[in-house]
């Protein structure tokens, strides 16, 4: 049985990549969740018990471990094939994508932080933003016409899907404009019962961490909140 | 026959890795150099006419076109099996400390940008460059440490080593300071032919790159270099 570490859902995107590639495979895993820390030393101790280099997500898998996303959907695919498209050509298109993810889109990540259950607009669209977003367009767009959907590489949901699924939270998080085929695809992921199971959880979550908050603050202002939603 | 796109052997790092890894296993392919260019727009207009993201490095291969230099590792690896270890332990923590590279390291890479030709001196160690640079030299002794050396993940050069490649020359230029057998490491992939072969051909380069250039002064003193070494 595999073991996943993971930590907070609403903030954690690394976390939910291999979580919701794990779900969409039906793939049998033990879920380990440790909450981020206000005190870095605290949550470094705590995070190194487990993972190498004190991040999540970590893969237990007997003896072996394996740290990084990325590298958790490749230990993955080995055992499960499923786990990328089986056409080669689509194969290769879903390696670069998940890949160009994985090393890129850094202002997005910056400036649009994981926050699953708030609604945030951004301040101002920097010229660097709305590269990162016109290029997740054009991505979308391109695996979506080439291979025929609804997912990135195809009929079926692999690592290509895992690793953009923190993405998709991003876009609905900020309302991000996106082109009439890759809104489509957003709205297909957000319905998967395995992203909603994520959501929900997210939104169950006490354990709120200030300095991701904070991140959302920084670059955006808040619209609202769901998880104030009930008391209001 | 492949064909790999590259940019200046003196700075692209990313270059290096697919560039490192066909060599060391041995396999033909054709090289197209493409420089980089003052002006952003034309670059992005050059590389845009065999690249997605006007990026390099891209690998082609009859129609299918691979961008990212991690996909390139894994599109070979199912084509040349030899580019990971084939114990599956050993595999797994390869692949995991290439995924930690390829997304990780940011201070190491924004303070120590690669210029393979010249030795400078960084001006401030600061907090997380160190921590950088502690986490190479944990991660180097233990990969060399469980698998027996001389390579990270073993006796063999895999797709680990070629994405620490540009690791390898930062810590020459820069002369990073790294414990004895982590130091062996980095002296052992330098002595490589195919290292000191592009380690030639970026001192040949004549196309001089400004921005580059200033990447290393915005951090560093300037202490050597090696292009003019000849002149004085």
């Amino acid at each position: 049985m595999y073991t996943l570490h993971i930590a907070n859902k609403n903030y954690s995107s690394w976390s939910l990549r291999p979580w919701i590639l794990l779900q969409q495979l039906g793939i049998a895993f033990h879920e380990e969740r440790h909450p981020f820390q206000a005190d870095l030393q605290a949550q470094r101790k705590l995070f190194s018990a487990f993972s190498p280099t004190a991040k999540v997500p970590v893969l237990q898998d007997e003896q072996i471990t394996v740290w990084d996303s990325l590298a958790i959907a490749e230990y993955l695919a080995e055992r499960h094939p499923q786990a990328w498209p089986q056409d080669p050509l689509a194969r290769a298109w879903a390696r670069s994508a998940a890949c160009e993810m994985h090393a890129g889109f850094t202002e997005l990540r910056e400036r649009c932080g994981m926050n699953c259950v708030v609604r945030a607009k951004p301040r101002s669209m920097t010229v660097e933003l709305k590269a990162d977003i016109d290029r997740l367009n054009t991505l979308f767009i391109d695996g979506l016409s080439r291979f025929g959907g609804p997912f990135l590489a195809g009929e079926a949901f692999t690592a290509a899907d895992a690793m953009f699924a923190p993405v998709v939270f991003r876009i609905q998080t900020y309302d991000l404009p996106m082109q009439p085929l890759a809104a489509g695809y957003v709205a297909h992921v957000l319905a998967l019962p395995a992203m909603q199971q994520w959501y929900a959880q997210a939104l169950a979550e006490t354990d709120i961490d200030q300095s991701h908050e904070e991140d959302v603050l920084r670059y955006n202002d808040l619209i609202h909140d769901e998880r104030s939603a009930g008391v209001r």
